[in-house]
């Protein structure tokens, strides 16, 4: 899905937000399109590096060359990357290091400035619980976003750090703030966008 | 230094090698120029962020155009990468991968292969010693490529890797191999090369 129906007409692209959860086997991403205190998905999706035959390298290139093109593609204003994540592994944060910086590579080279998030802080945003599960953040941002996630969790994740810095990232007086204090989080979305909340 | 004294006329460039040891404060590198069973310095240096005031971002976005930048100018075949190594620090491993990724992407974006070596293999290929320090490493440098290095030791640290893929990589029948078992390591080379050692 590559559009939204949330926005019926003209996406709003004052400000285009790329999100980019990156691993070492799937990378997701998101990317919203905003103006003033709205928001619409432009497209979602994985790079999915578990069906590559390819060594490490080949699977860094992959990342690279897709951020690139949707950077090239949609043209964002700002990359939200998921933030330093402490595992236990000694080896597999070199290999999220690698991941996380060849995505970091392809923004920097098209001078992208990118904000950073950890795991918590994005749940936090998108459903108010710093625990939320992939599920539930997926639900809300199916409601924020007024489509059908299709069970990429993955994807949903990139999207969700899309979202989380339109909500956090609204400067006062900006066009990208929509009202004097941004969008801090879905409650205000929710309560200034009620028409977004799903009927039951 | 760009230049090596070491070759009088031209430099080889039948195969010419990019040797990185990235890290989060210094990036060290170093090109080597290979015609057979030759070699000669093409240049080498270090990518200092410790100055940096830019944030986390921004060094590796230096690390990122200056690799571009150095492949761009200089067309080096492959790129011996310094491999993952395994710190004690989460933090640390992290951010060094980040670094790893930036210096790989530029590469990858270039379509170049990257080779890995672990700093043991590095410092036996060029010393003889898996445990030697990096003054030794510097030091037969100096007598391979003939020239003064001046204490740069994190550029003779990526010029290390550049030599080493040189010894290790040699293919049986390659214009690159020099004989048909290549050069495997510093011995092998300065048998067919007495005139590089030091006359004391």
């Amino acid at each position: 899905m590559r559009i939204s129906q949330a926005m019926e007409g003209k996406i709003p692209d004052d400000r285009v937000i790329l999100g980019i959860d990156p691993g070492t086997n799937v990378t997701g991403y998101g990317i919203i399109g905003c103006s003033g205190n709205k928001m619409a998905l432009m497209t979602y999706g994985i790079i999915d590096m578990t069906k590559s035959k390819g060594d490490h390298p080949d699977k860094l290139k992959k990342i690279f060359e897709r951020v690139l093109s949707l950077i090239d593609e949609f043209h964002p204003d700002e990359v939200s990357l998921e933030a330093p994540f402490y595992g236990k592994n000694i080896q597999s944060m070199l290999k999220l290091g690698r991941a996380q910086g060849v995505a970091m590579a392809a923004a920097l080279y098209r001078n992208i400035p990118i904000v950073e998030y950890a795991p918590k802080k994005v749940k936090m945003s998108i459903t108010g619980n710093g625990n939320a599960s992939k599920e539930q953040v997926s639900r809300m941002l199916e409601t924020l976003l007024n489509f059908k996630a299709e069970g990429l969790l993955d994807a949903t994740d990139g999207l969700a750090l899309a979202v989380c810095h339109f909500f956090q990232n609204a400067k006062p007086g900006s066009k990208a703030g929509g009202s004097s204090k941004g969008q801090s989080n879905w409650k205000s979305f929710i309560s200034e966008n009620p028409n977004r909340l799903k009927k039951n």
